[in-house]
């Protein structure tokens, strides 16, 4: 399965609007295309955000006619890419070490090498964004017992990174260490992520798992049914408060009232240290379409009032450990700790 | 709008898995149509199954074909019909009331006397259901202060109990005297409940409301948008552990975390002091198809595992206090607080 790919001068992405229903493909030449794709969650999962993003300004360069400054071409292809989903910190991350790329090393070459060194670049991100999941995996294993029963939440493997996956990832691990685990997937209204993608790469995987409604999730920490919980993260302020799919900070808020811990599994690349707390994550509000429909079907009253924003923030003090391809760790978070390699 | 009503020997019930779509009616000619029409939610909500149920062992007496004995042609209705819904307790309280007054005053009674006498009795439970939750809107409203946000729960007005309904009655008592309430409805998967029949009754009556999807409810008090939360009950134990609409639950323990008030409005006729303890309350599981489909499209694998309990259980340590047709109380509950009036 590949999530993400260069081909022919194009970024070609498994659509996942589609999945599991139908293997479909989309494909984008411009850097407007990666940002509609982006907006339509046909790729989503903050570190998969962050690899598309940088292959879409690699794709300004391609895309660059030779008429106008090179770099105004570049500064408007990120703020395009950059308004595509507000919290995932991955994407204006990517964006922006594209271009101070470009300013520091590129500004004045060749275009041909301009596009290849951008592109170099993006392959780069993705290439360390599957390292990370590996060492997230490598360290998140030894805190999943023997017969752990997991609580996920939305998706947060292969198709949110590209690589193994953050949270899944140790899963997986955990899985393909011999340990005896079961998943418990809420479905992750509205777009449902848990219901058509994770569910899909657990039964692809092998692993046993059992979907349930996100309202379900109170009945199984009270039935005893959750040794741990185990998620992802879009965007981790320095003092640990983080912004996830929303439905995350019900979970925190049940983990800790039924004294069981609560992990967040994520990449460097996820980690905000310039915000002092999650208030500073902005949250993205989606359209009222997305609840009032399913796939077509609608599920309420056509003008019904809604409110629809994509995430939460969970408050450090909720979370037992970050598990990050540092170490298991703990807030504050250092810039120093959140400095991706070079 | 009439929720349920006896018409030319039958029970004629609005179709509420058809609403906000339709408006459809189901007529139930004999017990089991009225056990099928409980059992695939087309009238639901704890008093209105009670209702449906009395009535059902009405329409055991109409069907009686005069072989066999009556009274155990009337057990085998009341057996059929407690087994349609097992959570909700005013189906057996109605049932078991309807077999233990014709015990008690129609055995050997000419037959046109016996399906007289159970008809009123059903319509006589009808019509205290509907003076209950008079009673409960005009206690309740007290508790609801001029502007405040209210978070309610899956549907506890009129559909579900034929009169103004019980927490649902509260608000719309509260917004009735002019005080400004603005309601967050969830919409209670997989049933939709919220979406498809608060929604509907809220912008018939002209209460302000924003429909949310069920994990939104973090978010909601996090950003300090919940002032209560007032949610109905399927049953209540002696010592106020309650069964409720599956997510109840997460609400209560958010509320708790976030420190604001959780109310329970129910009438007399949907407690149970013969138990304990909410651990004692059968938990209804419903078919996997339920999650798997939304009006006929997928939204997982085809044979996705599924957990699909209807309720779970709140602790009744986490209730502020339960606002009933006798006032506002708080457990322990009685048997002679429970009493039906005869």
């Amino acid at each position: 399965m590949e999530v993400l790919a260069w081909r022919e001068n194009a970024l070609v992405l498994l659509d996942q609007t589609q999945l599991p229903f139908r293997v479909e493909h989309v494909v984008c030449r411009t850097p407007e295309e990666v940002a509609r794709a982006l907006a339509e969650m046909r790729i989503r999962g903050a570190p998969a955000i962050g690899v598309a993003a940088a292959y879409g300004m690699a794709l300004a360069a391609f895309t660059y006619s030779g008429a106008g400054d090179l770099g105004e071409h570049l500064e408007a292809a990120a703020t395009t890419l950059k308004g595509a989903r507000p919290t995932a910190v991955n994407l204006e991350r990517a964006v922006d070490a594209q271009l101070s790329f470009y300013r520091r090393e590129l500004a004045g070459r060749p275009l041909a090498e301009v596009r290849e060194r951008l592109l170099e670049r993006a392959q780069e991100l993705a290439r360390r964004e599957k390292e990370r999941d590996a060492r997230i995996a490598a360290w998140g294993e030894a805190l999943v017992p023997d017969g752990a029963r997991v609580l996920t939440y939305c998706n947060t493997g292969a198709l949110a990174t590209g690589g193994t996956g953050t949270a899944l990832g140790v899963i997986r691990r955990a899985h393909k260490a011999g340990k005896r685990i079961h998943v418990y997937v809420p479905e992750t209204r509205p777009v449902l992520q848990g219901a058509r993608l994770t569910a899909w790469e657990l039964q692809n995987l092998g692993i046993p798992f059992t979907l349930v409604t996100d309202n379900t999730c109170g009945y199984l920490f009270a039935a005893g049914k959750v040794d741990l919980v185990l998620v992802g993260a879009d965007r981790i302020a320095a003092n640990g408060d983080f912004a996830n799919k929303i439905g995350t900070s019900v979970l925190a808020v049940l983990a800790r009232h039924y004294r069981r811990p609560f992990y967040v599994a994520a990449p460097v690349s996820s980690f905000d240290p310039t915000l002092a707390t999650g208030s500073e994550i902005p949250i993205e509000l989606r359209s009222p379409e997305e609840v009032r429909f399913l796939s077509g079907t609608p599920v309420t009253l056509p003008e019904c009032p809604v409110l629809n924003p994509a995430f939460d923030v969970t408050p450090g003090e909720l979370v037992t450990s970050f598990i990050t391809d540092r170490g298991v760790v703990r807030p504050p978070f250092t810039p120093e700790f959140c400095r991706e390699e070079e």
